[in-house]
């Protein structure tokens, strides 16, 4: 019954391809006992040579569509990240039979259904284990380990750069500038950081999940985000008073009338265990019918544990491939024909607590009138902290916690105050996760 | 290729298998699209009904063997529990040719060995996940996510009663005889819970995670076991004074001589992850040298939570089977003719820093004698608490944290100031896990 081993050809040598080739170098012995196959790295297209990567013997092209078109390869693995020509490998690789193997959550995030389809087609695997926080196996829990469970919610920090950047801004009082530049520097946050400041990267991340979780086709345009420069210290420092830490989460949630789905800062309580995932850890809780709630956390980014993700669906092929002409486990949970849309709640539908924090003029009546017009919206004031005025200053700083309201509700309190004269600035307002539905 | 749809015969109608058959009563819909296979649940055999439980109309046996002996049916689900009837039944089903996935840790950890070959002999499928620590999938994790890394170490909260009773003692102050008291009015812990107090429970889980870590057999005895029963409120009061909780820890590390698999009570620092998982929540921490250090957390028991671990076995194999003969991952991790024993380190041997609580008299030179003698024995004390003394009391309470070194040193230490004169009772030990290897 054995169809036969399987040959690797590899794409891209950078930190995650590197790290492939690295535990290839050091675990043979091991990959061969755990497959009980023939798994084999033979080829790597790679534009340079990685001088932290010992390639051997193998066969390196410097077109990497030559692995792609290589006869002898079974499975390629897609390491160069981007959407453009990694997108054209993966389809090449594909229509040429090929098996693929993945890290890239961008490119499963844009055009994952239609190269699902396509391998679905084609009787192929398409595996991307490592596109969603690294080391951490939340693909392989949603679509196997939790697979008679209908889920209800995903919450996850699911980019180690932002994490790393409040964690540090909230241990230290330090600016959020200051923080990237030493990300940067440490290497943590890329040259260009904007989609890990910008919550791009963890939409990306949180697509995948709902899709998983949910059964619905990715959605790039799906969640309303929000990136983690909108956090000041000052906010970080008056949430932990309330007994809140600052997160940068991805939230996925069914409900009645659709998918709430946000990637956003948010205040979580100092208590719950995802308030405690400090610096570049990820971490991703699954509220699900069955086991209730699980939470995985470990490494979200790094050479060797991102590789470990894409070597454990690497040896997951290799075993089964050996045995059967097919990837047993559907790409995306279900066949993508079974896949259903289901409408986004819109974000002013919403409902949670909210954060406000706002500066006014220290003189009477002021208060009365705020808590006036957030009464006007229906919104209640849950805590309260007002500073009072330094001695050179004629205005008190004053943070609220609202009780669960519609996002609605808090931007038409928002714009009322904003219309007062005794307000200084805008109003910054932050989104509190209680956890109640867990 | 399709070898066809699965029948699955359950053996047990108790917390976990009602739970099986309330999974499959309510997701059917979902169990086909995610397994893309026909799976059904045909056969139950059970001694009585149970209230809570559905059946249908599906055939029920009061004789379990009749399902075993069933040939319509091609997976058993063995949920009876207990070594002896679990046994036979297992052994004929794998002598039916059926595959077979149980929940029971006593069973794997003591004949999980010869059971394994037996399936494998045969090719037949063995599936356990439910057997160690309920809901969360450790095992799918060790055996696959995971299976391009070498193991360091496991580090587990892997009884839920335990865990349980040590959070209330140490939320309230509660002794450990009143708190089992309330576990067993909860349904927490067994009529008689002798199994999860004395760590015989978490040992059995424990002998089966370093078997799929390290590649050894299973060794019923290889593990430490000492129980929660000899934890004091007084000691977990110092602990916390000294910045630790103490948690019922089960260990497993490979080191250069050998396994060091232990089962205790253990002091660990009150901000590693692994301090805060409190009540029935299990959590497993598994050191690996690609991914680094991921941390698994979540309902370690229950009806539905181990029912989805169950479930979750039921669906890989409907998926599987239905495309191929044989479920492609090996049983323990790798085939059982590659497992190796190594030897386990005897606890003499085995270092870490101690906790050492002890009653002396008040009076000069009584603190200098008991240093000079740990020092005799070349340990030193990282921090002392010393009270002192009630006012009708001439004896104080002297607690230490000790550095790094063997059992065989503090047995040798302990058995000097035992012989003290001014010694009040005995010598509280326990150990602390700092982690520094992580």
């Amino acid at each position: 019954m054995a169809v036969g081993g399987q040959r690797i050809g590899l794409c891209g040598l950078g930190t995650v391809g590197s790290g492939v080739v690295n535990i290839f170098n050091t675990h043979g012995g091991l990959i061969r006992q755990r497959c009980g196959a023939h798994l084999e790295l033979t080829h790597i297209g790679a534009r340079r040579d990685n001088p932290g990567c010992d390639v051997g013997s193998r066969r390196v092209s410097r077109d990497i569509f030559d692995v792609v078109r290589d006869p002898d390869i079974d499975i390629v693995v897609e390491l160069i990240g981007g959407t453009t020509v990694a997108r054209t490998l993966v389809e090449e690789a594909l229509e040429q039979g090929k098996h693929v193997v993945t890290a890239n959550k961008a490119l499963m995030a844009e055009h994952g259904n239609k190269l699902a389809a396509m391998a679905e087609e084609r009787g192929l695997a398409l595996r991307f284990e490592a596109a969603v926080a690294g080391g951490i196996p939340v693909i392989k829990t949603l679509r196997e380990a939790l697979a008679a469970n209908s889920i209800s919610g995903i919450v996850g920090i699911i980019n180690g750069t932002g994490n790393f950047i409040l964690t540090e801004m909230a241990s230290a009082g330090r600016s959020f500038a200051d923080v990237l530049a030493e990300a940067q520097a440490l290497g943590y946050a890329e040259a260009d950081p904007t989609f890990d400041v910008d919550g791009t990267d963890a939409a990306h991340k949180l697509v995948i999940l709902a899709s998983l979780a949910f059964g619905v086709p990715l959605d790039r345009d799906g969640p309303f985000t929000e990136g983690i420069d909108r956090v000041a210290p000052v906010d970080i420092d008056f949430a932990r008073e309330l007994g809140y830490c600052i997160k940068h989460l991805g939230i996925a949630r069914r409900q009645s009338d659709g998918l709430d789905l946000r990637v956003h800062p948010t205040l979580v309580p100092a208590t719950k265990q995802i308030a405690r995932v400090d610096g570049v850890l990820n971490a991703v809780m699954i509220e699900a019918d069955a086991v209730g709630e699980i939470v995985l956390t470990g490494p979200g980014a790094g050479s060797l544990p991102t590789a470990s993700a894409v070597c454990g669906d690497l040896l997951d092929l290799g075993r089964v491939l050996s045995r059967a002409p097919a990837d047993p486990i559907p790409i995306l949970g279900i066949p993508t024909s079974d896949l259903r849309s289901l409408p986004v709640v819109l974000p002013g539908d919403v409902t949670c607590a909210w954060y406000l924090r706002l500066v006014v003029a220290d003189r009477p009546g002021v208060m009365a009138e705020i808590t006036r017009l957030l009464g006007d919206s229906g919104i209640s004031i849950e805590s309260l902290i007002q500073r009072p005025p330094k001695a050179d200053s004629s205005h008190v700083t004053v943070v609220m916690l609202t009780d669960t309201v519609t996002g609605r509700q808090i931007e038409s309190a928002v714009a009322d105050i904003a219309a007062l004269s005794a307000l200084q600035g805008g109003v910054t307002t932050l989104r509190v996760e209680s956890f109640e539905e867990a």
